[in-house]
Parts: structure tokens; sequence; C-alpha cells
């Protein structure tokens, strides 16, 4: 593990090697937990309200209490990143339900454990960029909605830690997992998007998935430049057969793909020019970080 | 909590405000983690080859990695019962991937953690078994066995929470789920079996379930006793026109469900019969409990 990385439990910056948590927390037994991901350039936090937003989104879709207000959180998390000095980066923010008794019911806890972890930001190659990744599509389905919702970013991650062992025992780099209907939804860490034809077309969020932020400022972007876009029920035949394709996340931001299974994507034309008008965008948001979020 | 509660964290024994561990685990961080829950009845560990034969069937199913031996297990087990010094305790034993850096990828790990945690058991009262639970079918669906198997007994435990909550928030002592196909699978903590005109129903595996210990005894049971017994899909409409129903579980072993939904049932004769064949076996047990695993 890196040695800058710097640890916040319940506003307290704690060394790693004390960086513990209650074995009665019950992110700790049951998942029982709430996290977001985001990441700074430039010693700025990019998108933190859209992150906050969702860690408050999340909270409601499990019905967790929240003792913390926003404001509170980027006061602990610039902290965090002050402590850690370092211009870019990776930022990890943590909500539990807390600790109690060992009983799945939740209304016992009281106060929730808050735990910000903050390290370089991960650098992906160039190659990653310009070549980009391959993908299986795996046997795991995704989680269905009303077993526990996608859209809830929560701390029960083996569904898709099954999806990403499964990928990478055939030699692809990640999964793309499919829904109970045969749908496309979403990969282990990231949105997918395909286009075919010159119109752009991503999962719609009943398919079973994570809203990104990185997905709804490409849908903004498609939107705002006029670029034909759908949001639709995806299946395996048609990805296969589309012309290309690219996930979207907070940490990658856009990144080809340049294979699914089998199939060779070759062409990027249409994903270059949606990559350049996020970059733009990504400076614009940065502009506006150093303004209000900076350590 | 309680204060006789005694933990034993990679085979130490640990005071319980020092029962800590690292935010870096898997288990805190994904839920990655598998458990077991079982009990001693006068300072004998009951069951307790089942009970290893599943957590290593959850280890083999979310592809776990197990650096422990049965013997070593059994050995810390009856070390924390000792330091414990409780006659009739509760066990719960946890075993994680271990820690890695931040990532899905399972294999970056090297050394699983381990936890016993021990306390008195819980003491069920004389009501809840002549009066029984009762019970919502809620509209949280159970986990499906191509996402996250409900077979494997993990730390992905949302699911079953968020089932709980909403039995609770109506009024109901605790869950039913139902799968996609709109078939009862289990509880949220207890398998399900229902009692019409003199046979028995449990739903099968396929059904997505965990495969209870007691389930597995009580079907013995059955076999052994020649009374009717069908494993089979059971709909919401079967089980309110069943004639009894009953729930098995380790810690509870038989209990009575005197309502589901609005349906009252107050005919317990097939499952008392159940019952007292259940607690001649328990009796047996314990006798070989007695010879093998005392503290």
């Amino acid at each position: 593990m890196n040695n800058q990385t710097t640890i916040n439990i319940n506003g307290k910056i704690t060394p790693k090697e004390d960086a513990k948590i209650s074995i009665f927390d019950r992110g700790f037994l049951f998942g029982d937990s709430i996290y977001e991901v985001t990441y700074t350039t430039e010693r700025a936090i990019l998108f933190v309200n859209e992150h906050l937003d969702r860690l408050y989104q999340s909270a409601n879709l499990i019905q967790m209490n929240m003792n913390l207000s926003r404001e509170k959180i980027i006061k602990e998390v610039l902290k965090t990143l002050k402590a850690a000095n370092i211009d870019n980066a990776y930022i990890r923010i943590i909500v539990t339900r807390g600790e109690s008794e060992i009983s799945l019911d939740p209304t016992q806890t009281e106060q929730n454990n808050f735990i910000i972890i903050v390290k370089p930001r991960p650098i992906y190659s160039d190659e990653l960029y310009s070549k980009g990744i391959s993908l299986k599509i795996v046997s795991v389905l995704r989680n269905d909605a009303k077993a526990i919702n996608p859209s809830a970013k929560s701390g029960n991650y083996l569904n898709n830690i099954m999806a990403l062992k499964e990928a990478k025992d055939y030699g692809y780099d990640d999964a793309l997992m499919m829904n109970k209907e045969d749908y496309l939804t979403e990969g282990t860490t990231f949105n997918i998007w395909m286009i075919k034809d010159n119109c752009l077309y991503t999962p719609p969020v009943e398919s079973g998935l994570l809203e990104g932020i990185t997905r709804e400022k490409v849908i903004n972007l498609c939107n705002d430049n006029k670029l034909a876009l759908e949001l639709k029920n995806i299946t395996e035949h048609e990805i296969l057969s589309a012309d290309e394709v690219f996930i979207t996340s907070s940490t990658r931001g856009i990144m080809p793909v340049f294979k699914i299974n089998d199939k060779i994507y070759s062409e990027k034309s249409t994903l270059q020019k949606i990559s350049n008008l996020y970059k733009e965008l990504v400076l614009k948001e940065l502009c506006l970080a150093k303004k209000h979020y900076t350590y």
C-alpha cells in the first residue's frame, strides 16, 4: 500500500497502522455502508457537489440516518487533503451506519462512522486512453434493483468482485454485467456506452445501474452539442454490432474499449469528439473548483 | 453491547475496546467476507462440523482462499470459549479475504483476517416458542443466485437488512423474501416451512436460499420418521393457505409462525411433532459434542 495514504477517521487524522474500525461496525459486519470516490487536480476537488448529492442519495436509498452535514464532510475532506499534501489526489469517503449489537436491525445505531482515505491519484497510461481496455460480458448478473439497488453506492460489492474475477480469469481487463432481462447494465466500476451510425447509446437507470457522475455529464454534453443520444436497453448482440464503445467513470473519465468478448472495435472518431468535449468541461469545472474547493 | 463479549482477532484474545480491524480489510471495504454462527450448550459446541463445512462452502462459492485449517479454527474457537467462560454461548466466526490496496481485484490479498466473537447465547422467550412470530412478505426480493448466491453466507447483508427494515416498519417481527419468479425463498436469517394436509413443504435450494443446517436436519428427520415432505417452490397464495408455518435457524431451532401478512395460523400439531423430534436430535448431538468439543 502507498505510504502517502492519509486517513481521517471520524474527524481525526490517523496514521495508517492505527487506521482501524471496530469489528462491531455494521460496515464490517454486513457491508452496511455507503461511499464515494472523487479526486483532485492541482489541489482542487472536482465535482464535489455531485458526489455529495449522490452520497446522500445512497443514504436515502438504504434508509441510513446521516449525522453528517455536507459542510462537515467538505471540511473534513479538505483537512485530510491538507494533511496528505498531494496535488493530484484520490479521495474515498466512506460512511457506515455505525456500531451496534450484532443484529440486522438497522434502527439500533446512533452514530455513523465516517472515514476519508486520501492517496495519490492513480495514473492511467496514455495507451489505455489511445488503445482502450478489453471487457468480457460475464455470467455474473448485476444485482437486481428490487434486491440491492445498484443506484446506491454501498459496501456490498461482492457482486462486482465476482464479475471482475470472472473477466480476469479469462484474461480481460474488466467485466460487463447483464440483468435478468438480458440487457446490459454497467461494468464493475463504470458505465458503458456504444456508438452506432453516429448515435450514442447508454443503458437507462431502469436497467439497474449506478448513475455515474461522468455518465450524467456526457448525457448533458450530448444534449448541449446536439449529438444524437438515446438511453435505451442494449442487448449483447447490439453492443457487439456497435461501431465504437467506451466507458465513463469518475476516476477514469472517458476511456475507449477496444474489445468485448471476441469483437474488436477500432473506430474512435465519435468517442474522440466526446472525449474532447469532456476535457473542456473538466477544465471549466477545475476553474470553479479552484475558487471554492482548494487546500 | 454485552460486557461478557470475548473477541479473538487472528488468534489473539482482544479486549472489546481494542477489537478493531484495518479499514483496508476487504470485509470492511466491500463486504468481502464469509461467516458462520453457532452456539454452545453446557460448554459443548453444537453442530460444529456442519458449520465448518458450510464456511468452506461459502469460501468456495466466492472463490476465497482459506489459509485456515478446520483444526486451527476449532482450536481458536475453543480458546475463545475458554476465555469467555460462558456455559451457553453464541459464537460468530468471520473470515475476510484480508487487506489489500483499494481494488475490487480479489487476487491481490495474501492472508485472511479471522475473527471470533463469543457472547452469551440469546434466550428466546417461551412465548416465542408457544405462540410464534409474525412475518411480512416484503417487496424487497432475495438476491438472485446469479448475482450474489444466497448459498454463500457472506458479509453482503444489505439485502436482508432492507427486508427486515420493511417488515419492522409495518410492525412485523421479521421478513420473508420472494425471488423474481414470485416464489418464496427464505427469511432474513432463517428458512421457512409450511404444513398443508399433513405434508411438510420447504423451498428448494434452487429458489435461492442459504442451506440452513437446521433445515437439513429437519429434512433428515422427516425422511427418517416417514413424515410426508416435499421440497417445492411455494407461492404467496400457497403459504397463506397453509395449515401451519414455522421457521428453522441455528440459533432459534424450530419456531412457530403465528402470522404472515394478515393470515393467522393457530394450528401447531405437526410442528409440535417435528419440534419434539428436533429436540431429541439436539440432545443426541449434545452427547456427541460433549465428547469432542468442550471447553
